[in-house]
């Protein structure tokens, strides 16, 4: 099926016994927090949100994952200083590092989403279909409303 | 059908040019706001909540209330200030004015209702039954998961 | 002396068990916090710094007076609503009720001090004298510098 | 004098042509925001409101300094982060590198003023001597007028 959300493409994931893919997580919503650990943005609202997403919605309706796509300061934001990062700000939720691109500072994931910037939200149905991209800030109630449709929607994959 | 959420019954609707009933908003989902206007926790936290949901959802969709409920300080929250402070704080959705009780300091929808104090969110949904009642306060992601939840469900009363 | 700060006006005062007036607080820093109770300002920003400056200075240095200036809806905002106001938002200090004017809508003290609405923030020295006016908002931390100053400054009245 | 505040020992130093003293600093109040960039704390209160006192005082009257303190994930706090993180934070104020402690954890200028954690304030007097250690959160309207007394005590150092 041509219209399936491009794959992860991650050097290492964090929070996380195995690596995950989007097939394995078939059958389940997945909101994708794209994020840097120095961007201002993303620690005030995104992760926040990020968290309370991962807490408010159950696991087997919707899998929250982090998506630590480095596109500036690359020395700064290593895997090492994401794992720190993580750890003090609390984040339990599965987080891949995003493979550095091979021709220019986007990180692979990143440039074949299209993402402006971070902190971007992804939404992907239960058929692994990109639904949403809001770059920047969106509010809490009109999140909840957009993941819970998709967490209505029957799956007829058949 | 026995157990259809009671009826608004109220002595003075404010922004609305008629009186609205449970039975004429049938096939919309009911969001009602149970305020005191000198209850803090109304101010800062149910009222702006209730305005947030009246601009994020269609209002074909979600019908958005309010019910003022005075049961106490009832000399102060007369109509006349009611109107001045919704003025004040722009609050432009339909309002119902609780009718007085008869036994006590409860005015009688809140009654009929069992609240137990304001803040309260009423969610009714498109058959008219109420499906969830909120008091103190609720998040806006789970709030806006619920409400379409709600608003999603086929109607099939026939 | 010619300078001093007009005189509060008062038809009555709440929160004193005796009214009070500037001559009687000479020696100590006024801040007086004009508002009204249906001011969403007011209520939002100006009242709990009020609280915040009530709790942070030395009453014998800073004396923390609101003043209840009604220039709107004057119906809705007499006294007796006044009293359940600062009852349900616990506020504790000495609160004036500004006279009504008598050839407009504006109160009497208001009048006197020019002010352009509320919230409005007066500030006056130990010796009685007007020393500062901030309309709208001022963040705490320039404004605890600035009554620090005045508590600060040696008072040679005579 | 015994009771000087004990010097900054910094291994480097950020936003600033030429390294800070103390002693060249003395004359003015110095406020130092001691933080770790991967704090939480630091990172939603203690530094946001240097900024604001770096913005509120003259900067003949205050030096609003910081000093990164590391005593944990020090490989994930290097000069090179740092850097990243005050250019993405506009934080403006020089900032020094707590020189790397040489039998634990502890960085050497924490450890000389036995510092609990991160966030801390420090205050110190025109004169040089350390007023105040503030660690956690203090309030905006408090620290105002703390700061703001030191301002106008007058020097006589001689």
């Amino acid at each position: 099926m041509s219209d399936l959300a491009p794959p992860i493409l991650a050097s290492e994931w964090l929070n996380t016994p195995e690596p995950l893919t989007l097939e394995g997580l078939c059958g389940r919503v997945v909101v994708i927090e794209c994020f840097q650990m120095l961007c201002p943005g993303c620690v005030s609202h995104g992760l926040p949100q990020a968290q309370r997403i991962a807490q408010t919605f159950r696991p087997q309706d919707v899998a929250m994952i982090g998506l630590h796509c480095v596109f500036e300061h690359h020395a700064a934001m290593t895997p090492l200083s994401l794992r720190a990062f993580l750890h003090e700000y609390r984040i339990r939720f599965p987080v891949a590092v995003d493979m550095t691109g091979e021709r220019g500072p986007l990180p692979q994931t990143m440039e074949a989403y299209a993402l402006e910037g971070t902190p971007t939200l992804l939404l992907i149905d239960r058929e692994g279909r990109l639904r949403a991209r809001h770059f920047g800030t969106i509010s809490d109630l009109a999140l909840g409303a957009e993941i819970m449709a998709l967490v209505l929607e029957s799956t007829d994959a058949g």
